[in-house]
Formats: C-alpha cells, sequence, structure tokens
C-alpha cells in the first residue's frame, strides 16, 4: 500500500562534502581555481564511493563566491537524475530561493563542471537561469574512459547554449579532469547506464 | 551561515496528486487510457496552481500497472528541474529501489507523457531505464503554445532514442494535449523560462 512519503523524494550530500562546502574559501577568483576545486570534489566523490565521478560548482560569476558544489548521487539515492549538475544547481536555487539564478534579484551566476554535461544537465543547464558554463572538456573522452552513454547532443550544442545568453568556456583543467576520470575507470566503481536487464 | 539542510533538497507531489495517485485504476488497459490519466493530472495541475502544465506517468508496460503519475513542481519548489518527468521517473526508482527502471528484476516500463520531454527531460528519460515512450505530440506547437523554451534536441531524436532500445510512441490523443496546453496559456500562469534578469 501506498504511503505519502512515496510521492516525495529527497536528495542530499554525501556528509563529507557537506563539510567540505562549510569550509570552501570565501571567493575563488579565477576560472582555474573554481575548476581545481570542482575537481577535487569529482575525485573524492570516486574515492568515498559516495557517487559518479562527476561534481558541479555553482559560483558567482563575478564575485567567485562558490554557491555549493554538488556531486553525482546516482546509486546512492537509487536515482537516474541525480547527476552532480542537477544536485548543484537544485542545492543553488533552494539557497537562493530562486528557480531562476538569472532573475532579475541575483548576480550572474556560472556553472563550473568536470566535463560537458551530459543530454539531460546539459538541458537542466538551459533552464537552470545561468549564464556561463565552464567546463574541462567535451565530447566522448568521458564515455572512452569511463563507459557511460552521455546521451545525444546537437552538433551545434555550444552555439545553441550562446543563442540562450550562456557563454561556454572550454578546456580548464583538461588533464587534470581527465586524470579524475581515469582514476574513476581504474576504481572498478559500478558505471550507472540505464536498462541493464534482458532487453 | 549555512546549515546542513542547504546541501539537500526534496520535491513532492501537490496533496491532490498524491490522492489521485492512491485511486488510481490497478491497470490501464490502452495507451489511450494511460494518456487520458495523465491528461487529467496536467489540466489539474494548471487548475489547482501547482506547477506547470506537464504531468508524466510510469506504468509497467505490459500490465498497464500505474507505478506513479508526477506533474511539473518548478514554480511551488523553486527548483528549474522540477519537471514532471524527472519527479515521476525519480519517485518510480524510489518505490522500486532501482536507479534503473529496465534493470533485471524489475518489469519493462513506460513513460507516459502529455508532450515531447524537454532537452532535460529527455536525456532524463535515456538514463531512467524506461523502455517505451509515448507521447501525445512533438514540435514546437508546445512552444508557439504556451512560450516555453524547451531548448535542442538533434532532428534525429526519435532514432537516438530507438538505438537505445526505447520505443516511441507520437500522437497519442494528440488534440486533448494541445486543448490543455492552450488552457495553461489562457489562465495567465507563469512561464518560467530562465534568465528573466537583464542580460
Amino acid at each position: 500500500m501506498a504511503t505519502s512519503n512515496d510521492y516525495s523524494f529527497s536528495l542530499t550530500l554525501p556528509a563529507w562534502a557537506i563539510n567540505e562546502n562549510k569550509n570552501l574559501k570565501p571567493t575563488y577568483e579565477t576560472i582555474e581555481d573554481r575548476m581545481r576545486e570542482v575537481l577535487r570534489f569529482a575525485r573524492r566523490n570516486t574515492e568515498e564511493q559516495t557517487g559518479g565521478p562527476f561534481a558541479a560548482g555553482v559560483f558567482e560569476l563575478d564575485t567567485g563566491r562558490p554557491v555549493v558544489i554538488g556531486v553525482n548521487r546516482v546509486i546512492p539515492h537509487l536515482c537516474s537524475s541525480a547527476h552532480a549538475e542537477i544536485v548543484a544547481l537544485s542545492l543553488a536555487q533552494k539557497q537562493l530561493q530562486t528557480f531562476d539564478l538569472g532573475a532579475p534579484n541575483v548576480p550572474a551566476h556560472q556553472l563550473v563542471v568536470n566535463w560537458r554535461p551530459c543530454a539531460m544537465c546539459y538541458g537542466a543547464t538551459i533552464w537552470s537561469g545561468i549564464t556561463s558554463l565552464v567546463i574541462a572538456g567535451a565530447g566522448c573522452k568521458v564515455e572512452d574512459i569511463t563507459g557511460f552513454d552521455e546521451g545525444p547532443l546537437r552538433d551545434n550544442w555550444q552555439e545553441e547554449l550562446e543563442q540562450r545568453g550562456i557563454s561556454v568556456t572550454v578546456g580548464v583543467c583538461h588533464e587534470e579532469a581527465l586524470a579524475g576520470l581515469r582514476y574513476f575507470a581504474n576504481s572498478g566503481a559500478p558505471v550507472y547506464n540505464a536498462r541493464q536487464g534482458p532487453s
């Protein structure tokens, strides 16, 4: 028999990430500083076995104030949508009490991720209101290294973002990001692609 | 000062939808039956002012047993990712205790939505493990009628799903779905596109 609890779900950061968020610096001046912090969270998420090898940080664009850095929580929460970007954007929107991180009453926000968002998180980026996306890389290396199916994007994915007022910066700390993905692949951690049953 | 509560977020169905879920029929035999129920939820969500004009149902593919019907909750939860599909898939995965609705130990599942998923929910569909997507329509009418920016998809979006083992059925209860979208547009309810502040 279904209960009301069946019609609600919660996503949370792991204890270590809550602690690390509380101890973030007041500001991260350069996009490399921001990316390095995101990469640290992504690597730690693999080490702690608290989710997939991805992290996403929401920063105030101009000041570099970190709003929140989220991590992938798919397997711990048994929720295929609990990617780092969805978690980080949702937490930032909750903290700032707006579904639009580009609303008139808030400063401009930037999303920093350790690789190009998957098809789902690409769409989530558009809905979120951020005006800047910074990624360590794009393309198939993430799939080649990890085995994840990131889903299809339009070939002009970057132009589509820019047409919507989202600037895109690709290649920040590229090699360090690849090293983190290889660390995950070599860890033996599970790859949470869908339809793992018989077809 | 941030508290631990800042690092967790919850999405829930509105009270009327919890009640309606508890009173669903044991099975819905045809895809038209399933879509009509989804359309009823979508319309009700506008009427009750509990979110956008979209609903999504997860059904067992063969038996038609409804697992859950979710609705859009963006504005009530101030969360741009709280689309009907994300809500329904996450609730279904919680109830069935799996991040993969196509896992070996669960029956095949179908997602029924009152229009083609937006760019985000298209990706979420791929990650979810469902093996069948049923929609009332595809293309720009939803944007023309409502003003939402659904985001870019590849021109071969349907083929990309089918290559991943997800069958696609388009056009079920098409006119009724359009009527529901027009009802929303005429209601004066807010359109929650992003970046509503100055660029």
